[in-house]
């Protein structure tokens, strides 16, 4: 958390970043070393980042070099992967050192995710051996966990000090502390037993000691929760932070409400992806290489591929109905792609309703219910103007039976499109899956095998083939 | 924010959640009314107003009404608004004023939009004065702006206090201030001027005034900034608030950052409804009644039925063909449905990536030119699987022409697919609208014309008809 760093004033901060970066580059191909500190100075470390980022590459490592060393690691800590390990690979050893040394637990662990395991073990070696020990401790936990998010610095207090022993030892330790509104209340075996936040010290007279102020009862996570989850808890109880407890109920870290804001952002951006059918691994989709998004799209692809073979074999099968009534091939598109599109609604509300837990109150059965009604007043709708649009096509000779045949195949197939598309997230939960990947071109693929078999039996049984 | 009423030390929330709502349930139907109060003594407000949610309406009241004062504030503000409408319905004058002359101005604006114009005038006249400004200073702003969910109550405080004097006034002033970390120091005329944080006062000099301590350059935002941009400023800098200022620069609010989680979630559900072709409007889907629901989904329908209604009239104007080769109807889907799913890809990360700002640093040519070049690779792997399955298909009778037009379509139509998924979002907001309108849908429709016009004039080239 960072607040007394807040520095530009001015509405427009998106124009006045762009000139930040642009100005950047023409100082540093003037050799303006002078001029660009005088340009950085009040710029916040998240906006000289990305001017950084936006450097021809070998620009990045001079402008970085011109930093103070308390703001370089403000400024490494918000850089892409991609240019940290740039930069990491450039850095001359002690620079290693003193920036990585220097980072939060919580920020380096990310960064040895990404980089080379030799060059995470010849980095972690250099390290100082309580910086060595708080970034192992976070990689010993597996990604999206509270334990991968957390961060080890935080104030641990013991119960006897008195306020104003507390305000003393803050004053001392706040600059190590990533959050200092909450402090942390521990017995001698450093397991949580109460939280005292900076406003209760304020209103509390200097003498009282931590045990009569302290909040006991409160809301911890353990190390193995998941990230999604802890963000829900922070999110429903409006907390600033939250203690992350071992498995012997030990304090080892807290999580923030700025970290959960990240959380959740990357979660909606791995439903969005879902249900766009594209895999996500966390990383920056424009940053990967072409490789990276293909391998990442054809799965689906492939998968989408052979149902739709399905499809076209169904319709393949069909090639007597198809020589006499030419004209029924006409229908496909409207009858598969509206299908689809009631379906994808049908599961997109549903997998959003999931996620942000506000489905939670009415039962699987009772949504299914509500979704197939809606689908046939839709299907009704839309049913009716098929009908009298495929009696007006020209190619069908205003054939009532044929213009008929697609309208109750619409109806039908709308029906069965919302009911699956509500259902199947649900069964996907209950076999443990993400609901998410219920895409929407996964519901659009499955719903054409549906659509095609209902019309092309309609259309049989009306037409008496 | 709340800090001192975390109270239950429980893993597994849910259930016991669950066991809280049933036992309520329970306790109400056997008129025990001191065990409700003992049931619900450690249970957040947050899980109170589930609990109540779930009770049948005519015991809503009762339940509400054995909470003590302060709590019933709480709990009324995390209320879903159905159910406090119906509880402010139910009350007596002398409750009314009780509960929304306390509640926070920014949600009792939220429940004002939801009340009826007349419930809503007859409150206003029975609030106390300087409520009823807050109210209406809020309401006053348009929805989903900065005014909109600002808080007024913040601590504004002028420069030449010392902090020995600040740490008095905030003893005396924190009950009523939402947050109260940092504090807003003003000049004459309400003009903001600079920031303290409690952490400020903690760490500087009794006798040290505000003016020396104080940080001068502040981030600040108008009150007709968008709620999102808002929220991406407070993530961005890692923010615990911002303050919200008039158009002469007047201090009249802060922006916390719990309401700043909802707004992004909120924003993610509305991305996400677009991407599904499912219109918003902020309300739950799942609380709707089935004719909004119907409504917020037929016009998208329609549209699409139109654009379905284009690629029917191509394939019917087609008959030529298809009376002399019925077998070309069988790889419509297949070609309509991998250009749609392929499209969606595209659309769905330049859709997201605009709306997190993660695109930023490529601008569109780039973007689409990698889209073009993923999409024809996906196009080769695919083409190749898909003449092979046509090949073998026993109604193509191993035509390799059929094959062949069918493979080369469907690598046309995945790099024409990419193309329109990346370039129409990018189109969308340079028309100054919403990105997210190029739904899945919407590509899949787009792309079936585009399809089935690509398919059937290869298929003319090469089958020489």
């Amino acid at each position: 958390m960072s607040e007394n760093t807040v520095t530009v004033k001015n509405d427009s901060r998106h124009e006045l970043r762009e000139l930040v970066s642009s100005q950047l580059q023409i100082l540093l191909e003037q050799n303006n070393l002078e001029g660009v500190k005088a340009l950085l100075l009040p710029v916040q470390p998240v906006d000289i980042a990305e001017a950084i980022e936006s450097l021809p590459s070998q620009m990045q490592l001079i402008a970085f070099r011109l930093l103070n060393k308390t703001e370089a690691i403000d400024v490494y800590e918000h850089l892409d992967y991609t240019v940290q390990q740039s930069l990491i690979e450039q850095f001359k050893r002690q620079e290693v050192i003193d920036i990585v040394d220097k980072m939060s637990p919580d920020d380096r662990a990310h960064l040895f995710d990404e980089l080379p395991a030799s060059v995470v073990s010849r980095i972690l070696e250099q390290l100082s051996p309580e910086e060595r020990q708080a970034t192992n401790l976070i990689l010993g936990y597996e990604e999206d966990t509270a334990g991968r998010i957390m961060t080890p610095e935080y104030i641990s207090l013991k119960q006897n000090l008195t306020v104003e022993q507390t305000l003393e030892k803050i004053r001392s330790l706040a600059p190590n502390s990533e959050l200092v509104y909450y402090m942390y209340v521990v017995d001698q075996s450093r397991h949580l037993v109460g939280i005292v936040s900076l406003r209760d010290l304020v209103l509390h007279e200097p003498q009282q000691t931590l045990e009569n102020i302290m909040t006991k009862d409160v809301i911890y996570v353990k190390t193995d929760m998941d990230q999604e989850e802890v963000a829900r808890l922070i999110q429903r109880y409006d907390l600033l932070a939250l203690p992350v407890v071992d498995k012997e109920l030990r304090l080892v870290g807290i999580v923030t409400v700025d970290d959960v804001i990240d959380v959740l952002e990357q979660e909606a951006t791995e439903d969005i992806y879902a249900l766009g059918a594209v895999s996500s691994d966390g990383d920056n989709y424009f940053q990967t290489n072409l490789f990276t998004v293909a391998r990442r799209r054809v799965t689906w692809l492939l998968v989408l591929l052979l149902t739709n073979t399905v499809t076209g074999s169904i319709i393949g099968a069909q090639e007597d109905v198809l020589t006499q009534v030419t004209v029924l091939a006409a229908f496909i598109p409207l009858l598969i792609g509206t299908g689809g599109n009631i379906g994808t609604q049908s599961s997109t509300v549903v997998i959003r309703g999931l996620s942000t837990d506000e489905i939670s109150d009415l039962g699987p059965a009772k949504v299914v219910f509500r979704e197939a009604i809606a689908g046939l007043l839709l299907g009704l709708i839309l049913g009716l103007l098929a009908t009298i649009w495929a009696y007006f096509l020209p190619q069908t000779d205003k054939n009532i039976i044929v213009s008929l045949s697609v309208g109750i195949s619409l109806i039908a197939i709308s029906t069965l499109a919302s009911i699956s598309g509500s259902a199947l997230p649900f069964l996907f939960r209950r076999l443990g899956l993400d609901p998410a990947l219920m895409s929407a071109p996964f519901i659009t693929t499955a719903v054409d095998v549906l659509g095609v078999l209902i019309y092309f039996n309609i259309a049989r049984l009306m037409l008496g083939i």
